[in-house]
C-alpha cells in the first residue's frame, strides 16, 4: 500500500498559506475567507495531498469520521441528505459512515455501541419522518436532521413544512382558484397533519373542504379524487407527490383536465413521481441536500466545541410544472 | 465515553466455546458450523459486547472498515447492495462506509485515496449499470458487485441477467401465450441488450417482431406500445418495471385488458414501479441484497488471504402478479 509523500507543509507553501491555515482549510475549522480555503483546497487536489487519518486519529485522538445514522431503509431522504453531508465533511477529509438502523431500536443500540468504540466525531441522526424522536444516549456530538430531537437542548435542522404547504395554496391563489380542496396521508404522520393545517389556515373561504386523511399512495390518490370531487374543487392540493400523481391519472380517467379544470400540486419533488406523472407536477422541494450540509456544518461546529440548541428550520421551495401552469 | 467492558473470553463462556472460536465467530472468518457462530453472535447481542475497533486497528494493521464505492447515486441500486454487504459484515463488526462518487472520475481517485490513507480493509465497487468497468488502482483487497472488472484476474459478483430475461419467457410461454414483444432501454446499455437477446432466444417462433430499443422510462412504455401493437402481441415482455407501467396504462387507456388480451411482464422488482402498475408487474427480482452478501463474504475471504478471481453469476428470481397471472 503506497502512501502519498506530499506533506501539510507542502500544500501550504503552494497556496502561499501557513502550515496552521492550510490545516484549518481542509479541517473546515477555524476563521477563515472562503477564497483562502478554496486555494488551499485547490493545491492539496492539485498535489494529491492525503492526510494519513490514521495518523491524525492517533495523535489528536480523532478519527475523522462522522456516522449518519438512519431509519429510512429505502435511501429515499438519507441519500441526497447524505450527499449534503458529504459535500461539507469530504472538504475537511471527513469519511461518512451511513448506519441504516432498519427502523429497529436493538439495530440502533448495536450500531451507537460499535460507533462509540470506533471513536467517531461525531453523529447526524435522519429517518424517513418528521416526527420528533427521543434522542439517542452518546457522549458525543449530535445532530438531528429532518426529524428534530424531542429535548430542546439538542441541535435538529428541519424542513419548514408549514411555509411549504402554504406557498402550494399562494401559488394556487395567484392563479385565480377559489375552491381548493387537500388530501393527504395519515393522520397520525405529523408531515400529513402540519401541511394539512398549512393548507387549512393559508386558504382561508378558498377552501373548499375539510382535509381528506389516508396514505402515501397513488392507489389512496386515485380513492380520494372521488370523495373531494364531491366538493366540486378547482385545485386538489396533495401531500406528496405519489398521491399527486393518483389524483392526475384518475381526473383524466374521469375526463377533468388538468390544470384546465382543476389544477393539482403534489408534495417532496419526487423526480420519479414529480416528472413522471401526466401532467408534470408543481410541488415543493424539501431541499434535503441543503438541509445535509446545514446539520453537517452544525456538526462540525460542535466537534470543535461550539454546539447549537434548538431546531433550525430551512425554507422548503415551490417548483412549477404543467399539473398548474398547464403547457 | 463508557466503554463497554464485556471482554471476548466473556463472549466465549457464555457461548461455551474458546476465545479463539469466539473472535472467529465474530469476525466472519474459519471454518465454524452456522450453529457455533450464531451462539456466539447471541451470546455477544447478550452481553452487549462491543470489542474496540482503535485498539483492534492498533494492534492488527486493520481497521475494521470496509467502503462500497458507488456511482449510484440516487441509491436504487447501492442501497439494497449495502444492505446485503452490512449483513454480512456487521456480524464481524466491520463498519461499512459508503463513498458516492457521483459518477465523476476525479471524485473517485479521491475517494480511493483517502480509502488507501485510511488503511480500510477492502473495497466493494459497484453502481446502477452492468456494462463492465475498468479495475480501480489500489493494493488492497477489492470486489466488484453489479458491474463486473474488466480484468478477468479480479473478484466479480453479477446478476444472471440472461437467465433472468428468459424466465419472464418461459413463464409467458407456459401460460399459453403466442406471440411476444420485447420493449426495452437504450441500445448501448448492456443490461438492455442481454435482455433483449435472452428473449429472443428463448422465445424462438413465439418472437412476434424485433426488440424495441428506446429509453428506460414510462412515457417510452406508452409510446412504444403503439408501435408493438402492430405486431398484434398476446403478451408484452419489457426491460424494465418503468417500462412495463407505462405499457399497462397505455394498454388500459387504448382498451386493451392485461392480461386478458395481453400479459406484460417488467425488470427489477421496483416496488414503487411494480406495485403502484396498473395491474401489478410479474417482473424479474435482481435479489440486490444477496448480490451484496456474496460480494461482502467474497471480499472476507480475499481480506484473509484467499482471494477469489472471475465473474460470479447470481440467479435472478422471478416474482408472478397479476400482469400475466389476472386477479
Amino acid at each position: 500500500m503506497k502512501r502519498a509523500a506530499v506533506r501539510m507543509a507542502d500544500v501550504a507553501a503552494l497556496a502561499g498559506v501557513s502550515a496552521g491555515t492550510a490545516s484549518k482549510a481542509l479541517n473546515n475549522t477555524g476563521q477563515l475567507s472562503q477564497e483562502t480555503r478554496d486555494r488551499v483546497r485547490r493545491a492539496a487536489a492539485q498535489l494529491g495531498f492525503t492526510p494519513d487519518a490514521r495518523g491524525r486519529a492517533l495523535s489528536s485522538g480523532r478519527t475523522f469520521t462522522v456516522a449518519l445514522l438512519t431509519t429510512d431503509s429505502s435511501g429515499r431522504f438519507s441519500i441526497p441528505i447524505m450527499r449534503g453531508v458529504e459535500d461539507v465533511l469530504s472538504a475537511g477529509e471527513l469519511a461518512t459512515v451511513l448506519c441504516d438502523t432498519r427502523d429497529d431500536p436493538l439495530r440502533e443500540q448495536t450500531y451507537l455501541r460499535s460507533l462509540v468504540a470506533r471513536g467517531v466525531d461525531g453523529i447526524v441522526v435522519t429517518g424517513r419522518r418528521t416526527e420528533p424522536r427521543r434522542p439517542i444516549n452518546v457522549s458525543l456530538p449530535v445532530v438531528y436532521a429532518l426529524a428534530p430531537s424531542t429535548d430542546p437542548e439538542d441541535a435538529s435542522v428541519v424542513v419548514d413544512d408549514t411555509a411549504g404547504a402554504a406557498s402550494t395554496v399562494t401559488h394556487l391563489l395567484s392563479l385565480g382558484r377559489t375552491r381548493i380542496a387537500h388530501i393527504t396521508g395519515p393522520s397520525h404522520h405529523r408531515s400529513a397533519v402540519q401541511r394539512a393545517e398549512a393548507v387549512v389556515a393559508s386558504a382561508g373561504d378558498a377552501l373548499c373542504g375539510e382535509p381528506v386523511y389516508g396514505e402515501w399512495s397513488e392507489q389512496w390518490g386515485r380513492q380520494a379524487t372521488d370523495l373531494v370531487l364531491r366538493q366540486r374543487p378547482d385545485a386538489i392540493s396533495c401531500g406528496s407527490d405519489q398521491i399527486a400523481r393518483g389524483v392526475c391519472e384518475r381526473l383524466r380517467e374521469l375526463g377533468h383536465s388538468v390544470p384546465g379544470d382543476i389544477a393539482v400540486t403534489g408534495y417532496d419533488n419526487w423526480p420519479v413521481m414529480a416528472l413522471a406523472s401526466r401532467p408534470p407536477l408543481t410541488t415543493v422541494d424539501l431541499r434535503l441536500e441543503e438541509l445535509g450540509r446545514r446539520a453537517a456544518t452544525l456538526l462540525l461546529e460542535a466537534i470543535d466545541g461550539r454546539a447549537h440548541h434548538g431546531v433550525l428550520e430551512l425554507p422548503a421551495q415551490l417548483i412549477t410544472r404543467e399539473s398548474t401552469l398547464g403547457t
